[in-house]
């Protein structure tokens, strides 16, 4: 390999991703075969609109056949920058089928068919690559899929929404309110008018599957994650995890227990202030890894955007053309079918607020229905009511999600108590 | 690449990196074999000491003759955790002249060495890896290398030194002093009984040049760096830092000019408190990289310790025994002298505290000579000192060092100036 061997790249779609990838492959060409001894170029470029001008991209290299383009034979490597599920699937498999490597960072499909496309893939003995797929600008997937190899991952904690880590971010700095916010994000484009897969957690949900997937090596999708959204957290939630030392983030969590079976969940989360989660504002994205070997690690950075989605696309584009030319694919092994836990038996911390009657003995009522459902108190405070009752507020020791409703179904039963209020999950070691 | 091929790797030095790292390969071995292929074995250990045991290693592969290791026909990777840089050097350089890939965290021997090391594994044609020389446990080397191939890089900080970062959390957390904090850093084994390595900012030097070298493809040595230890920093100066929205942390700082030029630097620096550097507390290590297109990527995890150290050299060598097989290898190209930036030509912006007059017009009289020396002033603050002086607390935009320096000298020749105390540079965008 000691002479420059070009590798011809056809990209599919041609939005903001597709031509900032066109534009920093030229840039980036010289390096690249520098460091690898491969001439990268943009062979062909598919697209819906051959109108439309795109800076920095030859208009001789547009078409608007991706059929063709992914089974011309001057094409070395298909880029998938176009999005959507179904007929991108048979694109992709098409790809596979010509014996084409295939980079993309379409999670909606990966969510949805890792499984097939990666068994595709090893079939024909060659690469998928999906760096930008889950928190695009951070280079952790590789990392996960190489340099963690030696590594048994426990736990993988995700901020993998930008739109409401914005959000939250607003809303603990400014103590704005959640109307407030989305409508401010939706002004700024941050939000969609339809905002529902972003503040729902859906999108934070594909990424988590996906990251499941490649942290345990078997196929967890988009349905197997349990799922809520933001839409209920309030600026009083906010300002109380802020008096107890906490910062909300909706956080996608992916486990490996102790029985083989994986919990995968995206849900609002009260994070320790300081935790390195916490430390992650406005719309960026991180990726927390917890293993037996590395502890922890850290990935931070821009979740999403044209620049560093196309700049981590071209980082597969070369891993795929170095690997086309040696004859080597990455494996990501059979991924059987996970067993998934359900939310009714993970185990968490958990934050909870009770009302309750101001009067002796009421706190060793409350505690024993604790005691009885086996969950342990962590740390409590007392604080007033506005109508005079005591407000009492708790954080459990790590507990099993059905033990800690059997706790609220038999508080909400006691007469002493008169409400129970918000109950989150914490984020515990 | 459909059967399992055998690779037999050949370990130099058994200690606690050593043990962990064949503990490693023997737990993960399956796994690996199932993504890659590959499976991967212990086929030799040299240590200096045969009579000791070492748990998880089988005694008949030990053998006290390293050159023999390298050269043995039947080990196919050497994989270097002994340490030491003279003898340590020509060891790697047989092992690469036998035609074998070499895996080590081995900073000392990459920071005065890396140029020839890597030109003479290129001329071999196989791979120099490196993964836990620097922040052990955080897998960003393969990242710089591969993932960010297509980014510009612009600068790159890290808390690079646990040692010193543990100190320096203690002292912002608990008010402690220097001399408090390194007795007990020592009496916890954190800090060796000299811990000039460590406290002087010289580690970290090696650190930063060996990420410059990867960061930019051009050669920096530990000699290029310019450094500054901790051992001047006092509670007050954290205390004033905290004051004013910043923390001190000891960064190695990389950084690409406009011109070519390159600046690589070592000191304790203030880094604004909603900075994710500043997150990164006790001993762990961060490395906080800047690109056109990725805009921000931090890396956060463990610096040291045998199990992340070894858990990171797995991957390398599962990468090393991949591209072995497979006939490719990572190349750096040529690694040409870096042109390195004088520490007086730096730019940053600047924290000064000056004691003054405290009469109408010595504001005025101090501004004019920040002006009169081209550095612009971000923020002021003024405070009663003790004597009745009036204390102006000054935070610059970004300044050439000489300036800075000049303005300096110019302050302490004022009559209305009675001291310039403390100076430090803050990390601006």
């Amino acid at each position: 390999m000691n002479e420059t061997q070009t590798v011809r790249l056809g990209v599919l779609g041609c939005g903001t991703v597709g031509t900032s990838f066109c534009q920093l492959i030229q840039e980036r060409a010289d390096e690249i075969a520098r460091r690898t001894g491969l001439s990268l170029e943009i062979g062909k470029v598919a697209v819906r609109d051959m109108s439309k001008t795109r800076e920095g991209v030859d208009p001789s290299l547009l078409s608007d056949d991706a059929e063709a383009l992914v089974n011309d034979p001057s094409i070395d490597i298909v880029v998938e920058t176009m999005g959507g599920v179904d007929h991108t699937k048979d694109l992709v498999l098409a790809a596979f089928a010509a014996g084409k490597p295939v980079v993309t960072a379409n999670k909606e499909l990966l969510a949805l068919h890792m499984p097939e496309l990666f068994a595709a893939a090893n079939d024909a003995g060659i690469d998928l690559d999906l760096e930008a797929s889950v928190a695009a600008g951070l280079p952790f997937i590789r990392a996960l899929r190489q340099s963690l190899v030696g590594e048994n991952i426990s736990r993988v904690m995700g901020i993998l929404n930008g739109t409401t880590n914005y959000m939250l971010t607003k809303m603990t700095e400014e103590g704005a309110d959640y109307a407030e916010v989305l409508a401010e994000a939706q002004r700024l484009g941050f939000a969609e008018a339809d905002p529902t897969a972003d503040v729902g957690g859906f999108d934070a949900g594909s990424k988590a599957a996906i990251i499941a997937t490649l942290a345990f090596g078997e196929a967890v999708r988009a349905g197997d994650v349990h799922i809520e959204g933001i839409e209920g957290v309030t600026s009083a939630d906010i300002s109380n995890a802020q008096r107890l030392g906490y910062v909300i983030k909706l956080l996608g969590i992916v486990e490996k227990n102790a029985d083989g079976s994986i919990a995968a969940r995206v849900h609002p989360s009260m994070v320790p202030s300081d935790h390195p989660l916490a430390s992650v504002r406005d719309s960026f994205n991180a990726v927390f890894v917890e293993g037996s070997g590395i502890d922890q690690v850290m990935f931070y950075g821009r979740g999403a955007g044209g620049h560093p989605t196309a700049a981590m696309m071209v980082g597969d584009a070369v891993n795929a053309a170095i690997n086309l030319r040696s004859g080597y694919h990455s494996k990501l092994g059979d991924l059987p079918p996970a067993n998934i836990r359900s939310i009714d038996d993970i185990k968490s911390a958990f934050y909870l607020s009770v009302d309750a009657l101001d009067q002796p003995g009421v706190l060793a009522e409350i505690a024993s229905v604790f005691g009885e459902r086996g969950v342990s108190i962590g740390s409590m405070e007392q604080e007033n009511a506005d109508d005079g009752s005591a407000r009492l507020v708790f954080i459990t020791h790590v507990a099993v999600e059905r033990n800690l409703r059997d706790v609220l179904d038999d508080l909400e039963g006691l007469d002493t108590v008169k409400n129970v209020g918000q109950v989150m999950r914490v984020v515990a070691d």
